[in-house]
């Protein structure tokens, strides 16, 4: 059955939907032995980068409406604020090693387009076509019915993978994404914007966002969701409200919620996450657990809940 | 003599730099005329980047350490949260303007490199060689005595010029920058990443940055500072306070401050600015006024104040 949680959920690593599940479980083994925040964040998010089954992100992501595919990716350091990022990189295999790697520099840490490809590779990432066979199938099938006129569209069930981690007190978090399928050339969603995709700051609070970016970046969520705990709001609360206001604000402005759902780690290692979908999968690893939790909203009341599923909801969710 | 400012001061336009006074008068002459803010905002911007004399600007831009001038610049409207930008285009003239059309659509609202110049293009944007005889000339002299190796770095006396304007209860703001002298090719600062380098709404107020990008965006200062007005703080304060305690805490973490100022407007018109220079010329628009202004922070006391100039001031500047 499923059960509903009735505090926030205590873990070394948090991350988005289910399909970071295997990554989040070699992460924190690293962390368990020991190894720095940033050695588990890369291996997470590596883990899903190289899965090609994951269409939202790395190899085997969905290309834009010229059949590319143009990966984004970030990772902030919650001790030193240090913050690096790729935008719009295309044949660079796990951006997020990229992006690490430029936020240990004091200046030009983000870097778009083929200026980040050729850091990139002059700084050993392997350059490879990161669309698989399977992608360009459908996007050959789908451009052919039209679809390549159609707007740019978020994923179902997944999309960008952010992995928050904590070792002693140190705080960071990665992200990365394909962004939207079928988008226009040269986007930028608000996975590698500091402050919307992603914030860490080990002295308040770790957030990280995934959904219709465009949304996101509207109310800085990330960056918004830190604040609330810098100044003493427990990490739900903060998930929770930050996203609800948001929305009020868009739907205020005629906005239809493209669908928005953030994680949080404070301090202490309590997560939070909230989301605008029915069902968003997060995963939380312990010291010695690794979870699949699902964050809910009630169409009707708005209310959000966590809960932690049973076997039967996992094996038919659609949702990784 | 130089009178120092004991209130905000109120106005419809506020810009950053000295460069920025004549734009800002024809701007804010649209604004008398009725004109709606988004014209006025890409009319004063446009004149800056028009201007070659003003190297981190547009046309006449400094280039990167490959010679190449990569600009930056974005718009956001605060009535819809509708939020545009172009990030490390070449040879677009008058980003500005794309970044506007951009902040008009729903999706695919920020584009990067090759696909936002593809897209400047085919929405009417004039393609231009941006790189004047005058900036080609300086980059070739310290390319050959090495600086092309030397840290890429902020400039001194102006740099991105940000305006933010307000037609009755309508506040928007829009910025554009050339970045960094000798940066990184692709790299991409805090100015056209929203909540960084700038941040709108006409329910709680306007603000952007200019200085050290990578500085700026560890705070998400444009943001921060418009959720302290959103809190009922006066807009002054919430330039100084944001602005101090994100010195303090990049100083706890050991940064060398690269030289960080803001500008920032609530829904009255009343206007502030701080910084961590010694001098920050500002510019601000009133109803029938369009005047130099001076933002002063005491090196000993850190303490922040606004004055007016006399001539003898204006005259003797490096400050553009």
């Amino acid at each position: 059955m499923n059960r509903i949680l009735s505090s926030s959920p205590k873990g070394r690593m948090v991350s988005t939907w289910k399909m970071s599940l295997e990554g989040l479980k070699k992460g924190s083994r690293l962390l368990q032995e020991g190894k720095p925040v940033h050695e588990a964040i890369l291996c997470a998010v590596r883990e899903v980068e190289d899965n090609e089954n994951y269409v939202s992100v790395g190899y085997g992501g969905l290309p834009n409406r010229e059949g590319q595919v143009e990966l984004d990716a970030a990772y902030m350091d919650g001790d030193t604020l240090g913050c690096g990022a790729v935008m719009a990189v295309k044949d660079v295999k796990n951006p997020i090693e990229t992006a690490y790697k430029l936020s240990l520099k004091n200046r030009s840490c983000i870097l778009a387009g083929e200026g980040a490809e050729r850091y990139a590779e002059r700084n050993g990432a392997k350059r490879q076509n990161m669309l698989t066979e399977n992608s360009r199938n459908r996007y050959l099938r789908e451009k052919d019915q039209g679809a390549e006129k159609a707007t740019a569209r978020a994923y179902e069930g997944h999309d960008t993978v952010c992995v928050i981690g904590r070792q002693g007190t140190h705080l960071a978090c990665g992200v990365s994404t394909s962004g939207l399928y079928m988008k226009e050339p040269g986007r930028v969603g608000d996975s590698p914007l500091i402050g919307s995709g992603f914030y860490a700051d080990s002295q308040a609070g770790a957030a990280a966002a995934t959904g219709a970016g465009e949304d996101i970046m509207k109310g800085c969520l990330s960056f918004a969701i830190v604040e609330k705990m810098r100044e003493g709001m427990e990490v739900q609360k903060a998930c929770e409200l930050c996203l609800e206001q948001h929305v009020k604000r868009l739907e205020k402005r005629g906005y239809q919620d493209g669908g928005m759902s953030v994680i949080a780690m404070d301090p202490d290692g309590n997560a939070g996450a909230a989301t605008t979908l029915e069902e968003f999968p997060f995963v939380v690893a312990g010291e010695d657990s690794c979870q699949v939790l699902i964050a809910s909203r009630n169409r009707e009341t708005g209310k959000q809940v966590l809960f932690s599923p049973d076997e039967e909801w996992l094996k038919n969710s659609r949702a990784d």
